[in-house]
């Protein structure tokens, strides 16, 4: 699984990136996540991403043309094959690429999206700053328009990371233990999520439910699933 | 507005509370960010955080001990006064000091949820790991329990990055331009999102709306409204 991020702020991602288990599936080779600064892509002198909207309305808008080029010569850059077209296709819903844009406006990204988007190859992700970006984008370079919840964040980098984080955890291998997911995963899929307690029994006077330490494996499981959540993939 | 940040990842926050708006504001005094790594507050050579589940079962589980010490020492630490008790007050509802704890059974952060938040002074946020809390952190600690998504983590980091970032937007100054947040404000508070084009005209065979460039802005305005998104707080 790959996945690649495109920002004009490249360096919020370095420590998230080296930390826990993402750190870990990306030293493994289990993920890579390549981080490009959409500068790259901007022409003149200024590396201008941004312009005036039309209509007028203060605030700027982030240009479509860098934009499309990152996202084309990151596509360019999977195929191998040197007969293939030179110009990349977008929007080709079926291929194994997938292009996110992140906007309060799209679709809300759930479980079963994430569970979907895991079996594509490659994931890239293009980060608004949240002025808007101009509405091509969406509409001709992007696969998808994702927003991670209703409220106003100021770009799309911690969506992009969300996104990281979630489908990783679907990834063979960077969870580690096989049987722990198993025990959490409903048949269809689902993840289950339970109050859990832990030593000592008593702390303050707060008391763990009798039931846990009853060693009463029936009436245990019983507890559980009335005080679970189950998040349907 | 004072964040702490309870985490035993505290190196994944470095470098995204640098960059973009959120370091100009932390750089400005606007808002304060501090991490605390949980282990600082946990007894033994070993440090440790988690034991495992009351009941049996796969995975470990956060204890409630040295998170009900990292709070209350982090209580005690906003109080000026010294005849003020010595045991800080847990679960006080109506403070300017909230404690978040995030779950995926937690209620669903949103825009409305932020802008109540955007009210307190501090918000004390304490990072799981998802195996589990000790659900005695929720019931006698934490003032309340959020979940950002139903989507699956690895931990409550980003989630705090989110509540952080949310929140910030709130605070003046931070976003800067006071004619923008109001222009993109609604009678209610909520945010208007709207599609947005910018330079050039055409991309490629991709042309902007002709009304956009019509110069009626009577007609920009009703197009604007078709088009939009509205985010209550």
């Amino acid at each position: 699984m790959k996945f690649d991020i495109i920002t004009i702020f490249p360096d919020i991602f370095k420590s998230y990136f080296k930390e826990s288990l993402i750190g870990k599936a990306i030293k493994n080779k289990l993920i890579s996540v390549n981080i490009h600064n959409l500068r790259d892509w901007a022409d003149g002198k200024h590396k201008t991403v941004d312009d005036k909207p039309f209509g007028g309305g203060l605030g700027m808008v982030m240009k479509v043309e860098p934009i499309f080029k990152a996202v084309a010569d990151l596509k360019k850059s999977q195929i191998p094959n040197p007969k293939s077209q030179t110009s990349p296709k977008f929007k080709a819903k079926n291929s194994k690429t997938k292009v996110i844009l992140f906007t309060p406006r799209g679709q809300k990204f759930n479980q079963k999206i994430a569970h979907q988007l895991s079996k594509s190859k490659r994931i890239i992700m293009i980060c608004g700053r949240y002025e808007g970006v101009d509405e091509r984008v969406a509409k001709n370079i992007a696969d998808l328009e994702l927003s991670i919840g209703d409220y106003d964040l100021m770009g799309g980098e911690l969506p992009a990371m969300i996104v990281v984080e979630t489908i990783s955890r679907l990834v063979p291998k960077v969870i580690g233990k096989k049987k722990l997911l198993k025990e959490r995963i409903t048949k269809s899929g689902g993840f289950i999520e339970y109050a859990q307690y832990t030593r000592p029994e008593v702390f303050k006077k707060w008391r763990v439910p009798e039931v846990l330490t009853s060693g009463d494996h029936k009436k245990i499981k019983e507890w559980r699933e009335k005080n679970r959540k189950i998040i349907e993939n």
